[in-house]
């Protein structure tokens, strides 16, 4: 496989979106005030999700997609190239402030990331890394993470998550944002994941997300030195929802032992 | 008093102050991984704050000034005109981020706002207003805020305000993050207003900031018909810390009836 070429496609297929995404803005803003914000997105999501459907399929006709929108394959395995894409990751960002969202797209063969590209169309900032070959912002290398520990970082997470509910014990959270030195929560986990690569947060952590949400992010926080796992510790899953806990080295293992596993 | 000609005034010393926050950025990066980074960025504060002090000094001599360094005056009234300033506001994103901070700057007369700028200086997105000739982002008038309700609503707030904490009972506040579309949290108070102002955010809550935080931000929030006081609903003292609510009309008062009121 040629990843390479695989690459300067999606790059090609991305910037192409995002200029979509752009030109809709105005029409966005306007219908806004007339019907219903949610319907209009939706309609954004899906021609972006159809368009990379259709350009996937005209390069790489024995490619597999597995897209937000339900456009792509149903798929049981991932077995052969996989394309995990999110059309617009952050789609309440995208209505509410036309910010704060980004496109996702993660290619995997045999379930092992390969690619991924995050681009915030707003900022013009296309994250992307090939496995093995480095991590880049637009044509910047983006530097090795480097080990923090929780007095010292910033962690995502959503207020949720310290309240009773569903998904995880509230009383394993509260300790780790009272020991951090802040928190921060931005309603996009592609961005999120970016943040962790960037250093601009130290961890992220989120209780429920599909797989095109962090099959890109997983791919550039990987080659960075960060480390990628559910709130278990455990290897992700690309085949269903599940938790996602991403942090830098060191940072990882410490929040995992004195937070999310510790005997209470 | 010239309102207009304090706001040119006060706009071009708010641009020269991002250009040195902007020149900052590499020496900010250098030194960083050399020295304690909040020493560093106390630094830059403290040289934009002084900055700002020279330039209104030189031209407005008579006019009081309270910033959040302490290089301005010990003040026991708000009589006469009063510069509210924070160099930086959001000092751990500035530093961990080197962006999601902003230059704030209120000007107050006898302790009512007249003038509001909040800078995004990566963005360089200019937020400002006079009081009662609208509200600007850059040179584009801002539209006035529009009634919603906790349940279409995004509200700004930190995971702390729900769990138990020394300001507030957490009780009221789980219901609210619970009911709401969503909650973000960005680390700035500043730039969290003018997420109010332009909509991205419908309200944002937080339990203890300080006078130069919020000054700026009430003026330009006012000015399109939103709604700022404290988490009591009563107006805002300039003289001391406290907390700030401020949000949509409508919203306002129903965050404060079933809510932050609520008989329990």
């Amino acid at each position: 496989m040629i990843w390479e070429d695989i690459d300067i496609h999606a790059k090609e297929w991305v910037k192409e979106a995002g200029d979509r995404i752009r030109l809709s803005f105005e029409k966005t803003l306007n219908i806004e005030t007339k019907s219903n914000p949610n319907d209009l997105v939706t309609n954004i999501d899906k021609e972006i999700e159809q368009f990379f459907i259709h350009k996937i399929r005209s390069v790489y006709p024995d490619h597999k997609i597995m897209g937000e929108e339900g456009f792509g394959d149903e798929l049981k395995s991932l077995d052969g190239v996989v394309w995990l894409i999110d059309p617009i990751d952050g789609t309440m960002n995208f209505i509410h402030q036309q910010r704060n969202f980004a496109i996702s797209i993660g290619v995997y063969e045999n379930g092992v990331g390969q690619i991924g590209l995050i681009y915030d169309v707003v900022h013009n900032e296309l994250y992307h890394a090939i496995r093995g070959k480095g991590a880049y912002l637009n044509e910047n290398p983006l530097p090795l993470l480097k080990e923090t520990s929780v007095k010292e970082s910033i962690i995502a997470l959503n207020a949720t998550w310290v309240m009773e509910n569903h998904r995880i014990d509230h009383n394993l959270m509260i300790p780790l944002v009272r020991d951090a030195r802040g928190t921060r929560s931005y309603g996009t986990a592609a961005l999120e994941m970016v943040f962790v690569a960037t250093g601009r947060v130290d961890a992220y952590l989120s209780m429920r997300l599909s797989p095109w949400d962090f099959a890109a992010g997983a791919v550039i926080i990987e080659e960075l030195g960060g480390i990628v796992t559910n709130l278990e510790g455990e290897k992700l899953n690309f085949l269903s929802k599940g938790s996602l806990f991403t942090a830098k080295p060191g940072l990882h293992q410490q929040i995992l032992r004195d937070y999310l596993k510790k005997e209470q």
